[in-house]
């Protein structure tokens, strides 16, 4: 199955996910591992999509997921960086996921510098991170 | 805002809902309306894109749904026929939904034809719709 740029755009307006994973690790230095992540769930009977983003981007995991949900997941700063910040750069995203996927870009960049290995840095990654993903929930802001 | 044909596709992949309404309403001969739906539901956040489809498709309304939610939601069965059926039959979708699209359009012909006006064509759009929309449901088939 071949996907289609603006297919692809519109189904992750729908259907995907940038997420700021911040979890306890003991072997960092602050005790906090900053994961960011990009994914989109379906329902089994639509696996075939999952692994068509897989290809398209050429990174990423399917993976199961709850219950009859599978995953594809893409992890990792040079799958994020050369592979979905430039797509979604250049193809913008429509409806207000767009601006999680700013927050997410900038975490990813923040990351880069190493940022993520200081205090100050954890601090800001976590105050973007607390604002992403609003929806449905009570707004901070 | 405008968007592109690939765009809809994808988001409608993810969002859309295809539904056929089966109602009591002592109205009619056999005590049965049936009511081809067709919906988009966003966050309040994103209300602006169900105008834009509203806009694109020219027709259909958009309304309040369930807490902070808006729907896009097509009825009528010009619409449908003349504006609905002829984008996703031009324009397939790419998951598994395009089967209830297909079910849908079935309905929707049959329809054209008056079928939803005796008993056997209940009966037959009430079986067809047993079977849509099962993602996540106990499938029957």
């Amino acid at each position: 199955m071949n996907l289609e740029v603006q297919w692809i755009v519109g189904f992750v307006d729908g259907e995907g996910c940038f997420h700021i994973g911040i979890n306890k690790n003991e072997k960092t230095k602050y005790g906090i591992q900053i994961q960011p992540e990009f994914s989109v769930v379906q329902h089994q009977r639509d696996i075939q999509i999952l692994h068509a983003l897989k290809k398209y981007f050429q990174c990423g995991q399917v993976r199961p997921n709850h219950g009859e949900r599978y995953m594809f997941r893409v992890r990792g700063h040079e799958n994020l960086r050369d592979r979905i910040l430039p797509f979604f750069e250049l193809h913008k995203l429509k409806t207000k996921k767009r601006i999680d996927f700013e927050k997410f870009r900038d975490v990813v960049r923040m990351m880069e510098k190493g940022d993520h290995f200081t205090e100050d840095g954890i601090a800001k990654i976590r105050t973007i991170q607390e604002t992403m993903n609003q929806k449905g929930k009570k707004s901070k802001i």
